[in-house]
């Protein structure tokens, strides 16, 4: 299958997610024309020199002026303010779609502004690196991932159908859920382990300054996979911790007191308990390679197989 | 550089650690005789298996007559036991050494079991993978990591030097310094690190089942990479966070509170917080990759070098 998707695409940010879809459409040719709205022109002249945009553009309604799909792709905290400047330039018939990682917040801060006969869409494709920006987007990076819709009851089958085609063609497997219950999966998979990650790495930056070097001298331990993860973009994740602000609280609660669980074993010496909760953990590893959600582990087996 | 160094060397355990340093040993041709000891008959028939060992024998003692260099490859709970069964095999001369990840509590558990004239050498190879057992192991595993030594005051320098030569032939840097300072060290690199991450896995374990086979399934948003860590040997584990209590627990106690504050200004919508505490440890992980503590990131930056 190929050929044009949609007629007028219009991104209204271009960091790494964007980017990345942007080059799925150019190597498929699934856009006729791809205009990019950012704040930053250093963002606007990179989607240029990238081949990405065929326009650019400071004015979200502008971009978004006879789009057939508009793209969201701005930190959740600045949903509301873009939502109320390019829903006037929409016309009938045009899908809203975004790649947030909190949906319930989404669809309040940009559905109120959108007028009768726009899709709402809300999407979210699960997969990113700690990287930001433009330059650091690669169409492959959803391939093999999962993209979560979340439209609400009564929206347009036509209109999701079509958003779901193009995350397939992007190599996703798409799967369809509410908001709310989005939220809930995303809080335990994706929010907390960032937030601890922010934790334990900032934990380290307040060590005396000689021990400091050595943390990072010596950080192949295990504390190096937890500075990666803490190396993601700081608004984006506050956007996140502040949206979902009621699942993530919820989700820290839980680990703080497995958390005191643990240190009460290690206080105890408790060795059996230890044990057993080390133990039981490895076997949601089996499950996560069974689901093939690792690759590099998945081809590791692959290579060892005789 | 090349030749053997010990005529007849002796492992005390032989998982992922003692079969690759084994591997290392005869691509290097670095010893006479290597003799394996282990308690399972698996390991053993393993160990001869893969053309790793010239003898096997489930006695410490046997497999130390006549050894020039003892390394113990146990979880930190059986030296105690290992050392008392072999030390009264020991040859003048032989050195001992290890690979245990905890290094005051090693010496107390060895030292009183050693003759004179025996040299104790305790060691760290920084490496590792959550993988366990003889068959998970490979030669490169130490390439371009540190290998810390933690003799006391006072051992015999040749001894030193010759078990830092052996891991240098493995590819390792080695640094030295006191059991205090290493174990203080590894407290937030490595043991921090992985009590969090079995933390954060135990968590989701217990979720409602439902929610458990979705954690699994969108597992990439960061989830994944704990489960990894949380895959490691329960066993070993268990031994390093009671023989590293005192630091482990204090770790575990700074983290507690900056968790708390991350929470409250959670709670508060503290955006300002937020931003601030992830855009400061970002610096950290400029750091992990200046000091090319990570491979991955590194290969990228240089294929990306235009």
């Amino acid at each position: 299958m190929s050929g044009v998707m949609f007629n007028r695409v219009a991104f209204i940010g271009f960091g790494l997610i964007g980017s990345s879809l942007a080059r799925v459409m150019r190597r498929d040719s699934l856009a006729g024309h791809i205009a990019v709205c950012a704040r930053s022109e250093r963002t606007l002249n990179k989607a240029i020199e990238l081949g990405l945009a065929d326009s650019i553009t400071g004015d979200a309604g502008k971009a978004c002026a006879d789009a057939d799909l508009v793209m969201i792709c701005v930190p959740l905290g600045a949903y509301a303010e873009v939502a109320m400047t390019l829903a006037p330039a929409l016309k009938q018939g045009c899908i809203v779609s975004d790649v947030g990682s909190v949906k319930q917040s989404a669809i309040e801060a940009v559905r109120p502004y959108l007028p009768v006969g726009v899709h709402l869409v809300p999407g979210h494709p699960v997969a990113g690196t700690e990287h930001s920006g433009p330059e650091a987007g690669f169409a492959e990076l959803f391939d093999g991932h999962w993209c979560i819709l979340t439209p609400e009851p009564g929206v347009d089958k036509g209109a999701v159908n079509r958003v779901a085609e193009l995350w397939r063609r992007a190599g996703m497997t798409v799967e369809m859920m509410s908001a709310e219950h989005h939220d809930r999966v995303l809080a335990i998979t994706s929010h907390l382990p960032h937030m601890i990650a922010y934790t334990i790495v900032d934990t380290a930056t307040k060590l005396e300054s000689h021990l400091q070097q050595e943390v990072i001298k010596f950080s192949a331990g295990g504390f190096r996979d937890f500075t990666r993860i803490a190396a993601s973009d700081p608004v984006m994740w506050r956007d996140i911790a502040l949206a979902n602000k009621e699942a993530v609280l919820e989700m820290l609660d839980r680990f703080g007191e497995d958390l005191a669980d643990l240190q009460t074993a290690i206080r105890d010496n408790n060795g059996d308990w230890l044990v057993e909760t080390f133990a039981r953990t490895r076997k949601i590893r089996r499950g996560v390679i069974a689901a093939r959600q690792d690759k590099t582990e998945e081809m590791k087996l692959a290579g060892k197989q005789e």
